[in-house]
């Protein structure tokens, strides 16, 4: 099949490799779908919502309370990925993972509340691992019944303040890449803030090694100990879609670590993973990297909420629209590269 | 303006700054259309066509025929610029400008042909000054005429077999650039090629300047010596453009030389260009840096019609949607940036 996706895709009346990237999209979905004429259906985005015990420590400049607020912003349609989703007519559904406070029932509201916020991860782990089990199952759940109304691509994105910090934590712990070089500013801390969470999360690391030294081996432990909610739930969400063979459109730097903890778990979740950007936030790039991941956009967007991936939502849409829609040299009366059938 | 323009952007339910990219080009467009609340209305993408006489001297892999069968499969819809002009509800209008074959009249096509392509720039002026004048003066009419029918975002693409070697010329002409710098391998030269070009488009430098060696500083003589019908009529589209304060979205080398000469005619020029992508042809990303242009998109795209124009169009669209429909802080109940009050 790939063989075959290759030369349909060498036969469109453009010179070869002149669509860049989008030819190994239109591949990857193809092989993804196991087609050779991918459809993209009832597009969805997922966006977890979840609170963190370590906000107590000062290492996000927005107090916590904000999760909470963003999530009714959500509902209420006037953020970022509102006004994004309604562009492309994707389906956004808004999963409260673990906010710190109750919702009333919303039409875009999924109720998967774990807890009230996290444990703060500096005293001890961030959820207990019945709790992180928990969470990678409703979010397979989710994913499932996305998957049964018919959804074949699902875009990942996230709200949490302070996830950031769970973020770099569990990306040092799963790439091995220097603490100081998964640590970044977040929502937009100043040097000294940045400084300070810097401790703190080297000061949490350390303590966590100490009781568990083998942590970084043991991917469930690790998602316990500094894992988000909305991490652990986007972990178990991804998970279920590879089972589905769906694509996952992933966003910044939060939901990239939800794909590092679901490729340590399962490998092959990374063949189904379209990376959307490469966020502002540092780290991100170093990431990707080593994820062998190339992101489709790069636009310094560190905002979260699976905005950047509904951003490069069209691209997967162009990707396929090609593959299906244009005209091969044969049918089209082109004439080939010179000496290319003799290449 | 320009304050207001921050201000409303800075008021969104985001970090600051958070949407990277996005939110210059949300304050670009505010500049351009002189409002707080732009709006895109029958955004509309030219594709000039033109031939080439370079092409003797054997500079593409391509045959020249292929310009006018090119031509012929955009006005079927099997092009890549068909399948996005569909996909974005762009509108396509496909202008000669000077390719060497006669069409019959149809809904998509501008006639504006110069004449059967342009001379080869080896051994005389790729076309006379009249013609170069000529060329402009019907670009700025195309323009006025879609601007007419409520269009203000005006998206520029080509196509012409050899038109990498005009480009090329130009660029180092107008730039200073190392004329090796400005040469790439087109549509997919091989390295044997890749030195004829050089040696070619050497020569012929050698030749124009020996006869004008002020040609650098003659932006219409430069123009008439190298430029393509399609790239003169580009120009004289962008500048009229401008002037009519519309958007002007970029393509790729091609298009960006055109931007080029339009800003030695008009430095304004520049203000109302988005620059679509940074494509794989060599010379490209020094010719946006010539002209401090951030691209939108780096994909490694390479093949012209005004493609990556069209994939990053959305992002033009997502930037305007934002600024109008996000709510603010305030309205929408969020906390600001802890101490954003006294900062």
């Amino acid at each position: 099949l790939s063989a075959r996706l290759a030369t349909r895709i060498a036969q469109k009346t453009k010179p070869i490799g002149a669509l860049g990237q989008l030819e190994s999209l239109a591949l990857q979905v193809g092989l993804i779908q196991q087609t050779e004429a991918p459809q993209l259906r009832a597009p969805t985005v997922l966006v977890f919502a979840g609170d963190h015990g370590i906000t107590e420590a000062g290492v996000s400049p927005y107090p916590q309370a904000v999760t909470a607020q963003m999530v009714h912003n959500f509902l209420q349609g006037g953020a970022a990925i509102n006004v994004f989703a309604k562009q492309h007519g994707v389906a956004l559904q808004v999963v409260d993972s673990g906010v710190n406070a109750h919702f009333d029932a919303h039409p875009l509201l999924r109720d998967a509340k774990i807890a009230l916020g996290t444990a703060n991860f500096c005293h001890q782990a961030a959820m207990t691992q019945t709790q992180c089990l928990h969470a990678i199952t409703r979010g397979a759940e989710i994913t499932q019944s996305c998957i049964a109304q018919g959804t074949n691509l699902l875009a990942f994105g996230e709200m949490g303040i302070g996830n950031t910090s769970s973020a770099s934590l569990l990306m040092h712990l799963f790439t091995d890449i220097p603490l100081e070089d998964c640590i970044g500013r977040g929502t937009g801390l100043d040097d000294a803030g940045l400084q300070l969470k810097q401790a703190v999360l080297s000061r949490a690391l350390q303590h966590h090694l100490q009781n568990a030294p083998a942590l970084s081996t043991d991917p469930m432990a690790g998602l316990a100990t500094f894992g988000g909610f909305e991490i652990a739930m986007m972990t178990g969400a991804m998970l279920a879609a590879a089972q589905a063979r769906a694509v996952i459109l992933t966003d910044g730097f939060i939901a990239t670590a939800a794909v590092l903890v679901a490729s340590r778990l399962q490998p092959e979740v990374l063949e189904y993973c379209v990376f959307a950007h490469c966020s502002d936030e540092s780290g991100h790039r170093a990431m990707l990297n080593y994820l062998q991941a190339k992101p489709l956009l790069s636009l310094s967007l560190r905002l979260g909420e699976g905005t950047g991936a509904l951003l490069a939502y069209p691209l997967v849409v162009s990707a396929v629209a090609f593959l299906n829609e244009m005209a091969s040299f044969a049918s089209a009366g082109v004439s080939e590269k010179q000496g290319a059938s003799h290449a």
